[in-house]
């Protein structure tokens, strides 16, 4: 397993500064007030692409340059997620040429992201065969390196480092707690608090609608997911076997929550904080609501993991009621 | 007309701080690439109720408690608005009684976020008349002080603190830019940047739908607005008498937008910059959207004047979608 030092931690911190915004830690005194616990939101809704992902690309990115320089000339992945974006943008900053593989009936909204980037989009049929196929095809015709979503060390280790700098600005947490879906953020996360923070407990988040980390951190075997039937698109990614094998060893525990509370805790961070907050993001305080006698007293770090969320509907309905 | 030194303004500040947050200033490198210019963004809908509102309930009820002292046990407000929850906080904070008169058809989750900080909510029939005269027979039965809304001194000088934090924080702007309703606001921020930045312009920024400020303006006479008709529902007041007075004095000009230009703007700020604005928030960005050769390379200050809004249809909408 990978285990890096806090040494270690610090050099690839340093390694994407230039690539990444240090998201600010947010408190709310109503939810405190509510909870009767001192919650501190690590915002990487405010992240560059508005999700973590761009830490793991960064990285990524990095190593393949550190280790094969000059050689390479272009990147490729397939997502139609935080990911596809995240990785337009590293290759843009580091002069690379980006192609996404996308599924035809992806979002507007998320196709019109990759391409303000500099990306180029490659629409698949929405099947992961198809996806995989292209992205093998692209691979090879343009000599481009593969970025993985999250079942791989460097995007792990990128992913880390929003754990760091929530521990750097708040420590002495009781509780560290994440969402879960392919497990890149989970098992960062739970690497830097071993180093940093060993006396913080680890919690995975993850709807009850796509509990594959659950069972399998549960059952001590992988078990990939069967399909997930969530609003929280970002987690509906079947767990990586790195991913899980890192999660076993330094994972605390993993927590469920329903659809319902999910968008009731999306409903309160946006009341609340006045943050827009994609509904993955809100799975963890889901969590502390549904087990609030747990986390009572204590003082509490929470990774909101993105904010990338579909407003035309909600803009719709306000469109309609202008009356000029 | 009142001109408050750069000393007063500072003994202002202080006697509110421990009553209100002190914002973060925000930056979109998205938004400034869009524009061509440097924006600072002064989040007042992470202050204390959502709003600037609080800054100058915060100073009113000050005043009146250094002036009066023991003799004061309640005040009084009619306001379905953020002034309404701002009165409520502030009475609560010092250990005063507060009554809020609001029409019958506010707007439910109003009415409850005046419930938690403690004020005792009395409906009415909406309209003015049966507003002021509830609010009148309140203030004599209870003995309680009436906190007006916007046009009054210590109301002003209290949002003034806003501008002067973003002035402490961001200096050299070009341009500041906030949001006229009742006024508070813009003639709060006009006479810090006066005392503070002389060489910063001013520009009140309105919906056209309602314009009350544009045309006193422009003709130089005091002309409140006839059935305004925005979904900047923090906007549809009439601008104060006081208000009038410091504005043609200490503002530079008035831009207008449409409830479209409004609502764009609006979507741009969820979008880019993640955090929950309300429509009236929105309108500077707007004016900037609708004036963009004027603002192109320039240093421009905006006030983020809230993020109260019903997010009830949006979660409705998502909520239709979950499976179970």
């Amino acid at each position: 397993m990978i285990n890096p030092s806090k040494a270690e931690l610090e050099r690839i911190h340093q390694r994407i500064k230039s690539m990444i915004h240090r998201t600010p830690v947010l408190e709310s005194t109503g939810l405190n007030e509510l909870l009767g616990a001192e919650m501190y939101f690590k915002c990487e809704n405010f992240q560059r692409i508005g999700a973590f992902k761009m830490r793991g690309a960064a990285y990524f990115m990095h190593e393949i340059l550190n280790t094969h320089g000059e050689k390479i000339h272009a990147v490729v992945t397939h997502s139609s997620g935080n990911h596809a974006q995240a990785v337009a943008l590293a290759a843009k900053l580091n002069d690379l040429k980006a192609y996404i593989v996308m599924p035809k009936d992806a979002p507007k909204v998320k196709v019109a992201a990759v391409r303000s980037y500099g990306g180029e989009v490659h629409f698949c049929e929405p099947n992961l065969q198809a996806r995989t196929t292209m992205m093998e095809s692209i691979r090879s015709e343009k000599k481009a390196v593969f970025i993985p979503p999250f079942d791989h060390e460097h995007i792990i280790l990128g992913q880390a480092t929003a754990a760091k700098e929530l521990i750097e600005d708040m420590a002495n947490l009781d509780y560290l707690l994440a969402p879960v879906g392919g497990g890149g953020l989970l098992a960062g996360s739970a690497l830097t608090i071993k180093a940093l923070s060993p006396t913080t407990e680890v919690i995975g988040c993850e709807p009850e609608m796509a509990d594959d980390a659950y069972r399998s951190f549960k059952n001590k075997r992988w078990q990939p997911s069967e399909t997930p039937n969530t609003l929280a698109d970002g987690l509906k990614t079947s767990l990586g076997k790195l991913n899980f094998e890192i999660i076993i060893e330094a994972v605390d525990s993993i927590l469920c929550c329903s659809e319902k509370e999910m968008l009731e805790a999306m409903k309160l961070i946006w009341e609340r904080m006045k943050i827009v907050v994609e509904p993955s993001a809100a799975v963890p305080l889901a969590c502390i609501l549904g087990n609030r006698e747990k986390f009572k007293g204590k003082r509490i770090g929470v990774i909101i993991s993105g904010g990338n969320v579909d407003l035309g509907d909600f803009f719709g309905l306000l469109d309609q009621k202008r009356s000029v």
